[in-house]
């Protein structure tokens, strides 16, 4: 008798946690509209690919210079916009800055157009008009109507695969679309070069290399048709080429199958029959066209679009069943969009055969890790990486050693600070890996040499000519004529110290533990106790006079003025509480924060999020103050965060395209809204306490990647129930509004027990 | 007692062919004036790094648009110029065309200056003026004092390493410039992108990418300092970037470690005292980073710049003996000159490891070969590779290998034309890697495939819509309305597919034979009896009316006007002489051709040579009538063959510096130099046979690679002992002036008696 062990274990797994179909409570065009800048294409759980349609990007067609809008696009797709441009294979999800865009395909029939076209008149170029009425996003599956050519889109991914499925109507001028001027962020010169290569009738390889956020990056591509193109061609928007002047030898106009250039969009012909499909799998590779090409026979070797597309959404499935929470329809489709919005970044920046590109440019063989690229730490280290740490602690292990990777063929010697594709664009403050490797470390999610990892971070923290680190460390502080976020780094670099001691005290580094301990008290240096507030100080020590609490721009901060940003100590709350006067003066002051008026004027100078981004001064739209509700706690007032969290999780998450009141941020504010409305938070990372808010699911069972679950309930669970009464670990009571990491891990119920009346006690 | 057996071999070997100390005998700068286009630096046999200095080039800062003049500075150094801009490691020798000219590096000391500033005024920038009195070129060593900056400037190489030492006076303002801006055909965005990382403060590596007459060219290296810099920053021109933007994080201009752009000079500061050497070892590869770093450990892991020195010139003195012959002088510089010339290129395209980048711009392994690039085909085809397949086979045989793999890594399926760094440009006429396959496999040179190199050759021939081929198939020749070198490119299709039919003949494929041994007859098609000359015809086959057999621009030739082209029937001299009338009639046109007067108009129009490059109508600075004084051979007056060899050697080839009435082409004039002046020529490559001149030598011994040796005596040699009484082979009289390949092969002796007077029989 012949047992299938493996199967048997699966169906074993499956009665100990019954997958649900979870796939149908994520709607990828949560956060398309206005400040989310997520994207509504396909892609695979930190897949490598995401394929997704472009409504318009920058072009420098159109846009000569740089343009403010920059931010606007993204994520490439705006819900408001009426045409699509065509669908590329590279996305940011949620960020507020942009690049990517990579390779966007379009299908078009009729007269060979082969410039994008204004959206004001799609019969200026191959855009399309389409309607939401046609449009269907699903996690991993994207179709959409182009209505002007009459074909139905549909699109699915596998990691480094993304598949495409074109139905034409019948006709003899039908013809792909390959724009390889086509970005994001895409200002003139972007493309540093792009090669092509017609292998044969159904297969092209080749690579762009573009100059954008990521300085020196390359993209290599082997694209595959279902169907041989008749003829194929490309129009080239190049100054004079050798190549193409006195020693012309051929017509490289049309079926020519050697291309390369700066500025190229290429063609390819089909006649089709009412109704046929053409298919194609693009495949990427961060190293060559030989691995985009291994890519795809690994992953994608067959022309089935529904079996690739069941498996994206198996995998999916896969990962939204770690967490099956029990809630109200809408909670349960913003919470599975946000556990999918939260593992898209990082992103697989590796080949099927292991091979990467390192920072210094140079092709690495990855030894017994997935190396992950996207690293939007400023966002990411506050919730997004502690989730990691809580139900990917495997993936999570990958992404500290694709960090210190980066440490390693860095000449800097620095940890990455946003990092994508194999660069570093040092994007906003702090040196936040630091916080990722603490929390990791100490958490037991980091498998690797912990030594290692703090000599990486005591590197980093040491660059003395890196963002005025040299005078915090012989100051204390920076001095705002010195840098233009003076304040904001000190406070996130004293924090960021806080988490170096961390490692060290886990490692018996006392000396190191010492030195950042006292370090992590720099946030002190910055405190106007003449007026109690953080502020820029000069120098010679004074403080700056010409200051405004409300002001961001020139006043030391980035995305959050003093109001929010002086609430930035994570590692010491009650010393903050303290130092602003104790528990009554400074839950009074987060009142008033919740409370007050943020003029219009101060609003303007806020990034990259909607008036409804903002509560009162606190704005939830960018991360600063993501901490800020759960602070009463050390006050004394857990009722206060327990109504705040309830508040912030109705008002700023909605399942509508326009549901974000501000960047997803690569996944931190979904993170946010996962650990609050399952009742706990990471107020700060590296350390392994988490605070108790409020739930707003009735139960969330957690299946841990070492075997056990974890439940947390909510007895008496209701919209106006928002108050807990009592909360029982294992059915114990805390007496603190505090859990560990440690008491998850092993398994066991939490048990919040709500009511509509606070706890005043 | 031990014996040491390989020197004992080596010492043997010494006493069977004593070496003798040749590289005495070769003057680099030997070219470099006026049309030459050689260049004076350092450079090892086929090395991959031609080390030398560059006396200008068009700069885009002095010449924003691309300029006629641009074949001034093929080689980077014109003996004219008063002036040394710095030191670039990679040359092209001899060419009409441009490229190359990667990292420059210049030793100042003074105010630091990042331009190269204007040879009116050295002042003005890096440069320094120099004196020719101050200049040393030898094979594998080049030494010049820069006088701006009293600094001695010595320079040497191994195959991928350049080796500079440069002996500064005392200052505290010493500089290296590193101009990475800096080119050969250096127009306007030439330089597509440049990525350095400052590894430590003795060791640099990184990548440029060049769009120039290479489209797609990178070249990777590491620089090795002996001495740690002080300092060091960069200048760059690119407009902003993100990174020098709103987030700028580090003073990226000065000690910056990671840069990246296309407009980038860098500099490194240091201390010197008087007389104090710092020494750079720059490494290159076509690959990576990572292989520039290992070709530099694998081929000078020290810092002895004698040690290289001394290593080069012994590689050098290995090739040139080779040959030792017995002349005069001059003629003994001439020839090793030449010789060393045409040990130049091809060059070597592998790193140390057997990687080399292939026309696919994959990364591939040369197994079993070493892969060579820089194939000047149309040039190269009539002697060099002759030459090669003479003294060099086992270099034959990879040069060919190397062909084939660029065949294979061809969508186009076709093999090179004119190839450089993994790039085809497809400059001037014909397919003419068939004569080099088919030489090295007649020659029996080529170990390979020979049935994959006739599948190669049948396709590149058969390629319809390269250059007038799919005309040339159907017609039998190009019509002149559909390309502007049909008469020359359908003489010369008919020569290359006399040599697929050579091959086909040697793998007994009768049916492929008598298709291309037809095909061969086509130059017949373009010859217009009625004024027996080659002439353009028209698609109805009529001829071209307005004509003018002296004109070579929009007449239908390249480089060759009607009068020197309608002799290009090289591997059936024979039939042509029917055709132009008979022995007679044929003689005394060519009589015509040596002394007619080519008026000044059609000079003028004449690429790349010097008016001394023209002796009558016959044009030796380009290569099409290379063959045409041995044609009397077949007209029955071997004796004005013989007084026209001497002729050409005599005008054509001098020991000074404007010694090349012409582009040494890659060493195709230097090869023609070295077999006329031994006494024989392969007038049609693809065959067997030489052709019988005049040698100007006493003698010549040939060491060949299968261990025998072939010896040229001329008996009573005199400069006006130019005609040939007789020629014995191994004592026996020669009656035809015909020696076979397969005679040399064997050794033995070829001897002619000569005398003043021509032997008319």
């Amino acid at each position: 008798m012949k047992v299938c062990l493996p199967i048997l274990f699966q169906f074993l797994s499956f009665i100990s946690f019954a997958q649900q179909n979870l796939v149908s409570y994520v709607h990828p065009l949560i956060g398309t509209e206005k400040m989310g800048h997520t994207f509504p294409g396909a892609t695979v759980p930190f897949g490598a690919v995401q394929l997704s349609p472009d409504s318009d990007t920058l072009s420098y067609e159109f846009n000569g210079k740089y343009n403010g809008d920059v931010y606007r696009y993204c994520a490439g797709y705006k819900y408001e916009d009426k045409t699509i441009v065509g669908f590329s294979h590279t996305h940011f999800s949620g960020t507020g800055h942009s690049d990517l865009g990579d390779f966007l395909i379009t299908p078009t029939q009729g007269t060979l157009q082969l410039n994008p076209g204004v959206a004001s008149n799609t019969k200026t170029g191959y855009r399309s008009a389409f309607s939401h009425a046609n449009e269907v996003a699903e996690a991993g599956y994207y179709k959409v109507k182009l209505d002007d050519h009459n074909i139905l889109a549909e699109l699915t991914a596998s990691n480094r695969v993304g598949f495409h499925q074109y139905t034409f109507p019948k006709s003899d001028q039908s013809h792909i679309i390959l724009d390889l001027m086509h970005g994001i962020y895409n200002y003139e010169d972007k493309v540093v070069w792009t090669y092509v290569r017609v292998v044969n009738d159904t297969l092209i390889t080749g690579y762009r290399q573009t100059n954008g956020w990521a300085r020196t990056r390359t993209v290599y591509f082997a694209l595959s048709f279902s169907k041989p193109f008749k003829s194929y061609g490309q129009k080239s928007e190049d100054k004079l080429q050798v190549y193409k002047g006195f020693w012309r030898k051929f017509d490289q106009t049309k079926n020519f199958s050697e291309i390369a250039g700066k500025k190229i969009r290429m063609y390819f012909d089909f006649d089709t029959q009412e109704g046929e499909k053409i298919k194609l799998k693009m495949a990427l590779s961060p190293v060559s066209q030989e691995n985009a090409l291994a890519n795809m026979q690994a992953e994608v070797p067959h022309w089935d679009f529904d079996r690739v597309k069941t498996k994206a959404q198996a995998d999916w499935n896969k990962e939204l069943n770690k967490i099956q929470i029990n809630a109200s329809e809408n909670d349960k489709i913003n919470f599975y969009t946000s556990l999918y919005h939260s593992f898209i970044n990082p992103t697989t920046y590796m080949d099927a055969n292991g091979q990467y590109k390192g920072l210094d440019q140079g092709v690495h063989q990855a030894n017994g890790f997935t190396n992950y690229t996207t690293f939007s730490l400023w966002d990411t280290y506050r919730a997004l990486h502690p989730f990691f740490n809580l139900m990917q602690p495997a993936r999570a292990n990958d992404m500290v050693q694709s960090m210190l990777h980066h440490y390693d063929q860095s000449t800097l010697k620095m940890l990455p600070i946003w990092s994508h594709y194999a660069n570093d664009n040092w994007c906003m403050s702090g040196y936040h890996s630091v916080s990722v490797l603490a929390d990791a470390i100490i958490k037991g999610a980091f498998k690797g040499d912990a030594q290692k990892a703090l000599e990486a971070c005591v590197a980093t923290s040491n660059h003395r000519d890196y963002e005025g680190i040299g005078e915090y460390i012989d100051k204390g502080y920076i001095p705002s004529t010195s840098n233009r976020t003076s304040v904001s780094n000190t406070l996130e670099y004293a924090y960021d110290d806080w988490c170096i001691a961390q490692i060290a005290k886990k490692l018996g580094k006392q000396d190191v533990y010492a030195t950042y301990l006292k370090r992590s008290e720099n946030w002190k240096n910055v405190y106007d106790t003449s007026i109690d507030f953080m502020r820029p100080r000069l120098a010679d020590g004074s403080f700056k006079k010409e200051f405004d609490v409300l002001q961001t721009d020139g006043q030391g901060f980035i995305e959050g003025n003093s109001w929010n940003f002086s609430f930035f100590v994570p590692h010491n709350p009650a010393a903050l509480v303290q130092q602003m006067g104790g528990p009554k003066r400074f839950s009074a002051r987060l009142d008033t924060l919740f409370s007050m008026h943020l003029p219009d004027k101060f609003f303007a100078e806020t990034e990259d999020i909607t008036r409804e981004g903002i509560i009162g001064g606190y704005i939830h739209g960018n991360e600063p103050a993501h901490h800020i509700a759960y602070l009463y706690n050390w006050a004394g007032q857990p009722w206060k965060t327990q109504e705040r969290i309830r508040m912030i999780l109705n008002m700023q998450y909605k399942p509508t395209p326009d549901g974000l009141g501000g960047n997803d941020d690569c996944g931190q504010m979904s993170a946010w809204y996962m650990f609050s409305s399952m009742g706990f938070y990471p107020v700060s990372p590296g350390s392994e306490a988490y605070s108790l808010g409020s739930p707003s699911v009735k139960s969330a069972k957690l299946q841990l990647e070492n075997g056990q679950t974890f439940t947390v309930e909510a007895i008496n669970q209701g919209d106006k129930n928002v108050y807990v009464q009592k909360v029982l670990l294992n059915g114990k009571p805390l007496t603190q509004p505090i859990i560990t990491h440690s008491d998850i891990l092993k398994g066991g119920k939490l048990t919040f027990y709500m009511s509509a009346k606070p706890v005043k006690k």
